[in-house]
């Protein structure tokens, strides 16, 4: 294996600096000069562009529709919405001039004093208030509603401490809009969209996701429901990785949006939000990497198969390229993406190396001696089995190996949150589970925000969800014995 | 025809307006409450991902890739590049804090004076100052080369008179930015990449371009070379519609990024950048649109074909749309995207016309007595053209027609340019045609900015481009008879 080119930090030794050498040594993405704002780098917007598209159709097939609002916002709009100017962290970026000019002293431009904006308008750090200042003007009367739209944007949030995908100044979301003409259409929409997310979690990610609503305490800011799906990673540690919110009236009140009903009568307008981000990339590399590299899901692989021809000479390497381009034809035609590496000027070892980095699902490997036999090497990401195989047929075995390695990928996650998932009857027990194992931890909570904040006091652990599916046996709260609907899911979190 | 719904001006009596009424009622844009910002609709959003989705093909068979940079820019870095500075518009979104604080008097949100930026950040007008700090890290080796980038992203530019899609502060774009290791290949760059361009306005928004060079005065700051695509509106007027640009060493001296040649010397490397706007959408409407609305080609039209069923009663529109399900199966089997509008609160004859006015390309309508004769009537967007045919073999139908209409479209514009593209051998005879006729002109220019600055300031004319393909007969100047290599193209421009 080509130490030289990885020299990956094991896991098992530094997690976080794992997790930092896969992003750059794999080329996700890296810092900018630009504080906590990144640059993503071809491969890693590749996976972002297949999960998009993989995205955009869903949402499209559950009737959205895309659009595009402003990136600034008028900073008085948000104060608009109490809750959501109360709860909503105040780290925004601020525009406060719209011109530079040449630095009169010397070389250089500086800030033009005399272009001051009368009122400083704020990045988006979310677009809630500009999107519902516009539906304003779109929606009189039932006729009009629902409105689904999405958009695909940047926003920036000025996080303090950054982390490549999982917490950045400047992220890529889509983030989903909806207007209706009744309370239940709404919470109808809210579920929908959560949904919407765990498919995409579970058979694009192969990532297993924990779907439930979230407390009181940690809703969002403006909303009467948050959902959320919450996933597992590799240190035990959850990472909420997509959140759907029932806005109710709350933000129509705040702009003033209201629709005459079929009665004739004048209604406030119902809305829901929702969104993910790249912070899904960050999900996706601690859900499945390991010490040698990422794992990137067939359904999400920019490459899905790499081939490596194994020569001495430039007559082999033409001979077995001329095998290698028909092979990959083939698999072209099955829907596969194939790349060649056929590079002169590093080893095949480094090749290798190289792609177990960068998780490519299913890698082929063919030197003279399988092209006299009418064989390839092929190597699956996931359990790093090797095998010779005949190259008839080849496409039909990659087809079929692409679905077992993305089946593979998600039965290996969902062991891993199995084995990490504990119920625990008391407080005790919680938090040796918690120092000890750590993961996900089921427990009876009394519903009450003071208990919720007792616990995370105490442990650092939050109540990630309440989940709406699986065990809902009542019982007593673990900390103070008061009756409790439902075990509650509890983390560590990113 | 539903004046209530289009009441559009036309574009004799106000062109200005007419384009307003289009982009507004056809449900393409409006203004936002940001100033210069605005609000891109789904209809129009959908047309913009069809180009998007074009061109982004177009670009990855042509060997780039997409990434994504900061929307900050470091305000030193502007001052880096000498002639980038110069000549860049300073009219920019300009960062100067991080964060909000209650506001301590009152009620709502004031900037908090204690997060000032260290230096100010500057909401990206184009890329190439951080995407070549960024290129930096990336190249060191000639194996490192080429990088072929692109980004999908919008920038700020703070625009005093703005136009919806023409000129706004804020737009969407893609911006290609390419590093290579010798002369050569950054101008072959440059070349592929405005034939792309070209290829794409004719081929896809059915709008003829004139491909050529920019004169000094009108080349990208920091570029060495400028190529354009130039439109000609149905005003009259030109429209610059997509530009690429050959940048020499200079962003590469600017930001000290140097590679290592295959014979071990340092040298600059050499880049390219090349950029498309939903400026597109204002050349698509302006270039085809008419009194009865939008014109939208068929290779970007969100709906190709819409179904109208004219019925009596919920007996007739319950057959009529059971035949219909069925044709539009048919439809979009062949890869047409098709509309059913049955609402029952709107005539058909208002659906006729709001369809009209969002341009589909082919309408469909049916009424009992059709259904009866198993026939259906057509109507082509871009003739206005009725036909009723029978409902066998309409898919066939539908998919030449929408060939047809393509090329239709384009042969309209195309005839269009060429009536309204008129040579000249005398200044008086410029000015005239200028005054009376307008569109393109070719004449003679003796190739000084002196003399393309008195042109402009005496007739506001400017040189859209040097071409590079058709008469390149040399002559004299039509003002100062000195020697001219070739006709140039002139004309007033958006």
């Amino acid at each position: 294996m080509a130490k030289e080119l990885k020299d990956l930090t094991s896991k098992e030794e530094n997690y976080y600096q794992w997790y930092n050498d896969l992003v750059n040594k794999a080329g996700l993405a890296e810092n900018s000069a630009v504080r906590g704002c990144m640059v993503i780098k071809p491969y890693g917007y590749a996976i972002w562009e297949n999960m998009q598209a993989a995205l955009d159709k869903m949402f499209k097939e559950t009737g959205h529709q895309n659009a595009y609002f402003p990136l600034f916002i008028p900073k008085s709009y948000f104060s608009r919405e109490a809750n959501h100017v109360d709860g909503f962290a105040k780290e925004c970026a601020v525009v406060t001039h719209y011109r530079l000019k040449n630095d009169p002293d010397g070389k250089g431009v500086v800030v033009d004093p005399e272009a001051k904006l009368e009122e400083e308008l704020i990045v988006r750090p979310t677009s809630e208030t500009i999107i519902w200042s516009t539906y304003k003007n779109w929606i009189h009367s039932y006729r009009d509603l629902p409105i689904l739209c999405n958009q695909w944007a940047n926003v920036v949030r000025w996080e303090m401490r950054t982390r490549l995908f999982l917490r950045t100044a400047e992220f890529l979301w889509q983030e989903g809009h909806t207007a209706h003409s009744n309370r239940q259409e709404a919470i109808d929409e809210m579920w929908k969209m959560i949904r919407v997310y765990q498919r995409f979690a579970e058979e694009y990610m192969a990532m297993p996701v924990v779907v439930g609503h979230k407390s009181d305490s940690e809703r969002f800011a403006g909303a009467e429901d948050t959902m959320t799906i919450e996933a597992l990673m590799q240190d035990g540690k959850a990472l909420q990785s997509g959140t759907s919110h029932f806005l109710a009236q709350n933000f129509a009140k705040a702009f003033d949006v209201q629709f005459t009903n079929k009665e004739g009568k004048l209604e406030y307008v119902w809305a829901t939000s929702w969104g993910v981000s790249t912070r899904l990339m960050g999900a996706l590399i601690m859900a499945h990497s390991d010490n040698n590299g990422l794992m990137i899901p067939p359904k999400l692989a920019p490459i899905q198969v790499v081939m490596i021809p194994i020569y001495k000479g430039d007559d082999e390497l033409k001979q077995i390229l001329e095998k290698m381009d028909q092979i990959a034809a083939e698999l072209k035609n099955r829907g596969i993406s194939v790349k060649i590496d056929d590079r002169d000027n590093v080893r095949s070892g480094f090749k290798f190396s190289e792609y177990e980095l960068k998780g490519v699902p299913l890698r082929m490997a063919m030197g003279p001696r399988d092209l006299a036999n009418g064989t390839i090497e092929i190597m699956r990401r996931d359990t790093l089995e090797k095998q010779t195989v005949s190259t008839e047929g080849i496409a039909d075995l990659a087809v079929n190996l692409m679905d077992e390695i993305q089946k593979g990928i998600f039965a290996r996650a969902l062991k891993f949150r199995e084995e990490n998932t504990t119920k625990v009857d008391t407080y005790e027990e919680f938090k040796e589970v918690l120092e000890t194992k750590g993961g996900f931890i089921l427990a009876h909570w009394d519903g009450t925000p003071e208990t919720e904040a007792r616990i995370k006091e105490e442990t650092k652990a939050t109540i990630r969800c309440i989940p709406v599916d699986g065990d809902d046996t009542p019982g007593v709260c673990m900390v103070t014995g008061k009756p409790s609907a439902r075990r509650v899911l509890f983390a560590k979190a990113y």
